[in-house]
């Protein structure tokens, strides 16, 4: 890479929770490679997932797009083709938007073959891929089902000598008892085990790998990259290789945050979600108490790979010009509200981890802060065009960006009308929550409004939920329904209506065209630019609006303006 | 074409009123041909059109979406690549979507190229032309500008020796005063005189040659069309052949609906508008005694070309295997309310005809009746679909199409459930209305509901209208700011806030693919079918669901079920 060319290493966890950091003031857990990140760099401490689910949540990411727009609502719904993606807008700067690891895209097959793209071309794998090239492609999960048949790491596991008919299942997921057997990962009992596979060869390591063989490859190319290192850890099955397995005991993990008032008369859907196997399993302390300290340990594990890369970057000279976020596409709740998995928008559900080591000198200011601006997992395509071509760049495609760029609030200049709220959105159509409450596939959708105090939850055909973060920051106690709080809730839903009402598909016309064009319409009607007169009686009328036109021409710079043509 | 195929001819007028037809009551337009029709099949008396502007009124037509979901909220909006249209639907069940005359579609470009299609395949000739094929397109308009450089009618105009640079400009809109000299239909003073075209050449009957070329063409073929027959007219200019321009006279021209209770207090929105150009124009008397004849004469050419074609059709014997719809994409407000133009919701803009005739015999019980079930114009798409292929396939497009087939109306069986309100929406980022009434880009979409008596207008920033049509049916009572409709306001509001904020980009996966999931997913955790399992401790966890999962398949008729692959 030539020096000078901006580079993004992206790095994003599956299922991280926002507090299972050190440097978030986790009492126990190690991550001095993140840690020391965040020292160099400015943690985000108020920031969100798009949704409280993988696809959706990272299609948000990919497109930087509100779930409302892209559409992709969930792990099973393809994103539609022609959404514009981080790819395509690094595209047109020359840059290249690379994947180590996993993106849960789904490809819009149907709509590929309506536009007549072939899966082979360059443009159809970028296609099926949201955006990315796929340098690696691996989204984990490597049951014995059909779910990905031919996984790259399952041929490294062979070549490492762990061969069986899927080695993944059978090593990087199994372990061995007491009495020798070959147990699951799958099965929680399991979670101190150590894997069968030693740290060197764990799915970890081997994406680190992968993304090292990709900044090598291009460390001599002079075409700029945002490199998409995306972990499958440390979502589960929950199981780590030796020594991560050991490193955390159940003394060092934190208490659930749940209270006996949250079961005395939860919201419909809330109770809906405490129902689920996931949710009762994470209810018992054993559960928890095997199972955290591992997923503990896989959050060091990718610590210590971090730390790896990271040197290799200082290495090759290249830390001085890479863009480094880390962030999780969403969190766990790993028996905290009485739940498992993730799903709703207690904090550590929707709250992400986003820490952001900006390399150039104008971001030296902010260096070791925290920042409590409310921050969306949608502003990272916009941060990362900002950061490779400009902020004039990534201006000029808000009209199909939702997000903004973060660049700003890294050089210390917190911009006039930051945001004052964030949303987040979960699709339940496929979840048996969605049965229980009764709601059609349509109305599935709960939408989370969080203003940096009040987190109010929209739920369809139901009371919605409501959280005074300042005098309830745990979380417990649920306002929605109590009375005593009708102008907060009136206030947002008002904000809640303005967002879903606002115009956010008009994404093939830039903004600034528009106002250009008003700039005319203002002065004088613009439309007889192109010879069409509409309401016209006679000429006079026409000498009347030319005499308006003539005058706005003549205060204008030396520059080209109206709409298309000359004049009648 | 093979008998008993079945095709569609979808007329449609641009800019033409739902009241001037005789069918409709209007007291002196002579409209023979579609009144004819009318007693021939329904005419829907509460259609309403998705937008009142052509373009973004149109792209809902053509994609069976509102206009929120679309996106193309404009005549300058270009429809964004990958939006589903009518041409696709029918592609996928072997018919097609064909264009004679207007679309008012500007093709997403960038879009294009972003997916590598090129301008020139088939696919990319569609996707330009919103899935039609342009057996001929013709916008209508051609000034000396570039609005169309090359327009077909002008080399039509000039083969039949109208020969100027601009035959348009010089013949189809151009008339002789009382001097002998040249005057222009663009200024409305002349709109009592003859276009220099006969009526035979006129391009409301051009475009009808055309249609007819297309059929003859087709008519021995197999494959289901539909031909969208799509008239310029009554659209301004308005300039009228012999002897249509002296049909009416200003005896025949009705009452300007208007009061001045209307302009004592208006609503900042329609405040704006009244102050256009063309709204000042049309408060005159002598602009409506001269245009509104030439307006309805334009209307009379359009039937007497109508009743051309369906003779042909019954000639070449497809009579009885075309199910004809007429509409309009929007109405004109010709002085009503002190409005020219469209743009805002009064029933003479937003209102639109709609006569369906279908040939089947399962709709002669209807035949001649006038129905007043609330329609809207994307109920045309499914319609289509369901006339062609049956209501299988239209249903199970629903992910992708908002509206609903009108077949079972026209078969006197009115759904259970059918809609309670319809509505529209009008983008007026481009017009000098949002200056003047201060409102950003982003906000610029104002948006009709419309429940059969109550039509309640939300306008950004703005209190809402709102028309009680039950006891003001002419429309000239805002009550939104009245005091005293609080209840219905609130009730308004809230449907619209359902509307706006319901799930409807997820067009990619079927409503019914997720309700056929959720079946077993009612039943035990569906995920364990792909040998995933969340939340289970042990194998005894497993039994249990694996128990459930065995109780549900012995129960369903032999079939497949499942997500994926087998079990673990």
């Amino acid at each position: 890479m030539a020096k000078g060319s901006r580079n993004v290493l992206w790095i994003m966890c599956d299922q991280m929770r926002h507090d299972y950091l050190g440097c978030a003031g986790h009492p126990h857990i190690k991550t001095p490679a993140l840690d020391a990140l965040a020292r160099d760099g400015v943690r985000f401490d108020s920031a969100f997932a798009q949704s409280t689910i993988c696809g959706a949540s990272r299609m948000s990411a990919y497109t930087g797009r509100y779930v409302r727009n892209h559409g992709a609502s969930g792990n099973e719904v393809p994103l539609r083709v022609g959404e514009t993606t981080l790819g395509d807008h690094l595209a047109s700067i020359g840059a290249e938007a690379v994947l180590v690891g996993k993106t849960h895209v789904r490809a819009d097959e149907p709509g590929l073959a309506r536009l007549g793209v072939a899966g082979t071309s360059d443009i159809g794998i970028r296609l099926r891929e949201a955006g990315f090239f796929p340098f690696e492609r691996h989204d984990g999960l490597h049951p014995d089902g059909d779910y990905d048949p031919d996984p790259t790491y399952n041929d490294y596991l062979r070549a490492k000598g762990f061969d069986a008919d899927n080695p993944w299942e059978a090593y990087a997921n199994g372990a061995i008892d007491e009495n020798g057997a070959f147990v699951s990962g799958w099965f929680m009992e399991n979670a101190h085990r150590p894997a069968r596979v030693p740290k060197e060869h764990s799915e970890t390591a081997w994406i680190t790998d992968r993304a090292i063989d990709f900044i090598a490859e291009r460390a001599s190319g002079d075409r700029p990259w945002c490199l998409h290192l995306s972990y499958i850890k440390p979502h589960w099955p929950y199981l780590a290789p030796d020594p991560y397995h050991a490193m955390y005991d159940a003394s060092q993990v934190t208490a659930a945050n749940r209270s006996e008032e949250e079961r005395a008369n939860p919201h419909p859907l809330y109770a809906a979600f405490m129902q689920e196997r996931y949710s009762a399993a994470f209810c018992r302390d054993e559960v928890r108490d095997r199972v955290v300290p591992a997923y503990m340990g896989l959050i060091s594990e990718v610590d210590d790979n971090l730390a790896r890369l990271f040197a290799f970057l200082r290495e090759r000279e290249l830390w001085d010009d890479t863009l480094i976020v880390f962030t999780a596409d969403h969190g766990d709740y790993l028996g905290d509200h009485w739940l498992g998995e993730k799903y709703l928008f207690h904090d550590p559900s929707v709250r992400i981890p986003m820490i952001v080591r900006d390399p150039r000198p104008a971001a030296a200011a902010t260096r070791g802060s925290v920042s409590s601006d409310l921050v969306e997992m949608i502003d990272l395509v916009p941060t990362f065009l900002d950061f490779i071509a400009g902020d004039a760049v990534s201006q000029e495609r808000h009209h199909q960006l939702d997000g903004r760029s973060l660049l700003p609030l890294l050089e210390g200049r917190r911009p006039d009308g930051w945001r004052s709220h964030v949303f987040s959105e979960y699709d339940y159509a496929y979840d048996g929550a969605r049965l229980r409450v009764g709601t059609p596939v349509d109305d599935s959708s709960a939408t989370m409004l969080f203003d940096g105090r009040w987190k109010y939850i929209h739920v369809p055909d139901h009371p919605p939920m409501l959280f005074d973060l300042q005098n309830d920051p745990l979380e417990r106690r649920d306002l929605g329904r109590d009375g005593g709080h009708e102008d907060i809730l009136a206030g947002m839903h008002k904000q809640m209506f303005d967002w879903c009402r606002k115009q956010s598909n008009r994404t093939t016309v830039a903004r600034e065209a528009i106002a250009t064009a008003a700039e005319a319409i203002a002065a004088y009607d613009a439309v007889i630019d192109a010879n069409i007169l509409i309401g016209y009686w006679d000429r006079g009328d026409l000498a009347e609006e030319q005499a308006k036109r003539a005058d706005f021409v003549a205060r204008q710079p030396s520059r080209t303006h109206g709409a298309q043509g000359q004049t009648t």
